[in-house]
């Protein structure tokens, strides 16, 4: 499984994704699930996956092809958000069309998501969140956030601190005690995470950072988090039973 | 869905149920989902259920008709706590001897499970999670809690708080915010709760309560529980971008 969350601001945009994927719990390999096209002061777009790693790796490796010809049609030319979820469905309807009926006579589930979020210059930053089926939805500002793959878990604290006028530094806070609950609760999603922040306007990434178990402001997080939970925990008065 | 938690400690048990079933989210009815089998001073069993609810109705009846006769073996008339949970498997088989096929011809997935917890004289208080299988597992001194129903939401905080020797007012005030976590980021578990307490030894229920949207002691948890945290989530240090 895999937890990616990106959350969408007035100021910008916040994504982290988990880096584990397993097929059973005997085989758990590390793999990025965070993909980013920039091309600085024009355009800046993060894709996170989730479901069969075949599968979003062939849609990612399609996207990437696709951005390497200047003739194609890819997230570098088009002109908005939009066209370029529409992209990421079409490459994942391609895969499905290739790869469908071989999954069914092997009883796979036929299963992708994606987040694709960003801006591109002349328009407004904006996130989609798009399904197995190569449809998509977008956030508005009633919704400023998407989660894909292991997402009930770590729901609960965004639903309570984020709305869009939330800052970066605090989403990315949010983020990542998000993270850390999924990663108490749930075996298959793992270190090292893919943190990446977008500042509104500035068409470029503003951070882009691989956080392992070492990281200082992480740990903080997971020590500092379950600490500030059980002291609210206990100073919360007990029931009368 | 539904939501229902069991914790065993050390001082005794907690149990906590929402009521809310839906087929769907425009058919929504509230249903009780915690039963009560007690002698007191010979004995006291809790069952609570998830899944589909005209199965686990049926075996609830089931249950109840053995043990509304004294000849039969029944919930009543077991010597063990490990008697009990295989009373619930064989109901729950044979209610799926009857169904199974039907709900195939249907489409309709054979789903139920439960949690059975209690005390029977001469035993230790136990905990079990039957399966739609009809097998079962029991809590031990690692895993002092089990889960039914939409159990992902409000699984970080128990992990991060409860052990074996939690109190029964700590088990039961993280059950409930548990529960409300679980209320607030699915639209399928809702109010009202049955909350039961048992003691150890006493063989007899502590506390059994219904609770609505205008218990004063839940609604101290709503409201506080989510200030705490956005006060917990502020406090923490925001990193640096």
């Amino acid at each position: 499984m895999t937890y990616c969350v990106a959350t969408l601001l007035d100021t910008g945009m916040v994504f982290l994704s988990d880096s584990r994927t397993n097929a059973g719990v005997d085989q758990i390999n590390t793999f990025r699930k965070m993909h980013v096209f920039e091309h600085p002061g024009d355009r800046v777009l993060v894709l996170q996956t989730a479901g069969n790693l075949a599968v979003s790796q062939a849609v990612v490796h399609t996207l990437q092809e696709d951005a390497a010809h200047v003739d194609r049609r890819s997230l570098y030319s088009v002109e908005t958000m939009f066209d370029a979820a529409e992209l990421v469905g079409d490459a994942l309807r391609a895969v499905y069309r290739r790869d469908a009926e071989a999954f069914k006579d092997h009883g796979i589930e036929f299963n992708a998501t994606f987040l694709l979020g960003g801006q591109i210059s002349g328009e407004e930053p904006r996130l989609f969140n798009v399904y197995s089926a190569g449809n998509f939805i977008e956030a508005s500002i009633d919704t400023p956030y998407f989660q894909i793959g292991e997402s009930k878990y770590g729901k609960p604290i965004i639903d309570r601190v984020i709305t869009r006028s939330s800052s970066i530094a605090e989403a990315t806070k949010c983020a990542l005690i998000s993270m850390d609950s999924t990663i108490r609760s749930n075996l298959s999603v793992g270190l090292p995470l893919d943190l990446l922040c977008l500042k509104r306007d500035a068409l470029r990434v503003l951070a882009h950072r691989s956080i392992a178990a070492d990281d200082d402001y992480f740990r903080m997080i997971r020590g500092g988090w379950g600490e500030s939970l059980r002291h609210a925990f206990h100073a919360l008065p007990n029931p009368m039973l």
